[in-house]
């Protein structure tokens, strides 16, 4: 995939140097959960044999702060029963990733270090790849255990515009059918390419944002929904004539979110592209995390604060949508200074009237395995 | 090793994002003439066994841009005899060294786009590792070739200052004696981390800057010697009052240039742990790279020119030493304009005075390979 050039593309960005983890306490939470999916997947697993690297690749890690917790719990567990046997890493994002932040993180060079960094383990190796995960990554049959968190709802491209709101949540149904039809296809891509790395036995655990049974889905678990927020006060720089109608509509998110039975579909049908490839489904479930920050104010109750902490790390995911809509012929100032105002409206009316706000996360977590002998 | 912290830590560094390739002609004539050496060493090599990944390390890579196509050769030649053969090629450096740069350039996101990115080759996957090749980085047994261009004089740690000049080259006997010790034990450090690496069979390739058989080294080829003017012009903002006497001295590179003989050593002798793990030196050599700033200054004549376009190669792998010898409390603008004047003033006496201004290289190629049952 390229992400660069057509009008279809759009920059997929976290900011970097370790903005990121320090901003995602939810996101950490969800991996950790996730992560007694990973030390189950691997008690089924012939670690014992020591023959091979006991690879594992982390798919769209971003700097690898969230992970690097459940990245010790599977070290420590391959250990114990494999002591002796070599462990690969391979973090993978898109290539403009800050990879840096990675390879410092990891190697104690950047935040906490209260611990020993994961790096100095014995025998164990740690590889970037910025390499799409819309591509295959390492080479056939030696993947042991995938894992994934929070990254799959990015598609491989934008199938269209969606006009009067930000993202497919708020689209409309014929706007809705191009994103699912495009997400369907890419989770495909995605299966394929996993299928193809996996050695036989190997298991891929992915904690994907959803929509749920109960059609719940992030920043939309109740209260107020994040996206409507994003999508109004968009729309307000527009009819405050600071963005024009192209900048206006130019706001998409380039995400899907899938339900269960979207997630389950490639695997409930034995004549698919993916169940032919030996992929079977183990385990589907979905959760809601609640977000921290709100829980935070529900202990203090200062709404500024609040405000103040809940805004970025919408801003830290959320960012380079609205500044990509502006127009490329603004100066970096003015654009600084619009989405600077954007954000600022949207954490002015949270500290105004912060009940209801939330950024609660909704997952599927998957469990696949690769039969043995495919 | 730990490149932070430490008095004796030195931030090395080229700038990011392809300024480095673009400004170094130089060094791909180097890694272009060691490509004839990995062509012929793949030719002794049991490439058809085709059951295991082909496992390529470039150590010290920089963004990649100087051995695409080097490594486009060796892919070729790989892929003739051993088609189905999944190719790996590792791309390692330090922490901060930019890998997005390097995952742009490989995927054709960057750079020159007339070949098609060497990441569409079907088979080949492309990594990137942030630790330094003083430690293990892939697993025992698993590195087919080993190849390093002009990285690994760049020592572990600095073993002292330089009190009157900036390089080992122009020290004092002891202070040279302390800079020789270091660089003996980290080429032994170098060469056990890929004794451990290199499967049996495999081969190092490595292009390392020398002091030759004539006592030439880069930049000291019989013209003016550059490493003396580095010292005087940084002299010259001392006696100036413009940097205070620890900054002068500070100013100290964290290198080693050995000779032919030291590169040997460790494997003349059969004692040394370097021949106990079954490193074995095939070739050494040494090779001389004109300038090519200095070429095209014969061919057009434009002192101006040929200053204007010198000045910033070496800019761009000395830059962070001259940078980092500056006091921390100075603010970055500060900063900036003393490093500015500090070229400023060697770019105006290449201007005036071109006549013997000139980086050659000069490198000592060795080829090592690991005893098949060691
Ligand atoms: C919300 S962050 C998640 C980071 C981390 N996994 C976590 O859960 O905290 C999503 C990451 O997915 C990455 N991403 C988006 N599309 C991708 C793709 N096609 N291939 C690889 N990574 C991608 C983004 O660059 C970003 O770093
Ligand atoms: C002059 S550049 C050479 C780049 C490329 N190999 C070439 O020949 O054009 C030297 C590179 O070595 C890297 N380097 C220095 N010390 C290193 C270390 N200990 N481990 C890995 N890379 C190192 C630097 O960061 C830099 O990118």
């Amino acid at each position: 995939m390229r992400m660069a050039g057509k009008a279809s593309a759009q920059v997929i960005a976290m900011r970097g140097a370790g903005y990121y983890s320090s901003n995602t306490v939810g996101a950490k939470a969800v991996i950790d959960k996730a992560g007694d999916l990973v030390v189950e997947a691997l008690g089924s697993m012939a670690l014992e044999a020591a023959e091979t690297t006991f690879s594992v690749c982390d798919y769209g890690a971003a700097d690898g702060g969230t992970s690097l917790d459940m990245m010790r719990r599977l070290v420590d567990t391959v250990r114990q029963r494999a002591p002796g046997r070599a462990i690969q890493i391979t973090y993978t994002d898109l290539p403009h990733n800050d990879f840096s932040a990675l390879f410092r993180l990891t190697q104690g060079l950047l935040g906490d270090q209260a611990k020993p960094p994961i790096a100095d383990t014995p025998n164990l190796y740690i590889l970037g790849s910025g390499t799409s995960f819309y591509r295959q990554i390492v080479p056939d049959g030696t993947l042991n255990l995938g894992f994934s968190a929070t990254a799959m709802h990015w598609l491989s491209k934008r199938p269209g515009l969606i006009a009067d709101h930000v993202q497919a949540v708020g689209a409309t149904p014929e706007e809705q059918a191009l994103f699912r039809r495009q997400a369907m296809a890419d989770w495909d891509t995605i299966l394929l390419a996993r299928a193809r790395e996996l050695a036989p036995g190997g298991k891929l655990v992915l904690a994907n944002f959803c929509a749920d049974e109960q059609g719940r889905y992030l920043g939309h678990t109740g209260g107020v929904n994040m996206f409507d927020e994003f999508a109004r006060h968009w729309r307000d720089l527009w009819k405050a004539g600071r963005i024009t109608e192209a900048e206006y509509r130019g706001a998409t998110f380039q995400q899907f979110y899938k339900t269960p039975d979207e997630f389950a579909a490639p695997f409930r049908d034995p004549a698919s592209a993916v169940a032919k490839a030996g992929l079977v489904l183990d385990h589907i479930s979905t959760t809601v995390t609640a977000c921290p920050y709100a829980a935070d104010f529900a202990r203090h109750g200062d709404a500024a604060a609040f405000a103040r902490a809940y805004v970025p790390t919408l801003r830290s995911w959320s960012e380079t949508v609205f500044a990509g809509a502006l127009d490329a012929h603004r100066t970096a100032h003015e654009r600084a200074a619009i989405v600077d105002a954007f954000y600022g409206a949207y954490e002015a009316e949270v500290a105004a009237n912060p009940a209801g706000h939330a950024m609660d996360y909704v997952h599927c977590v998957t469990v696949i395995s690769k039969k043995a002998g495919t």
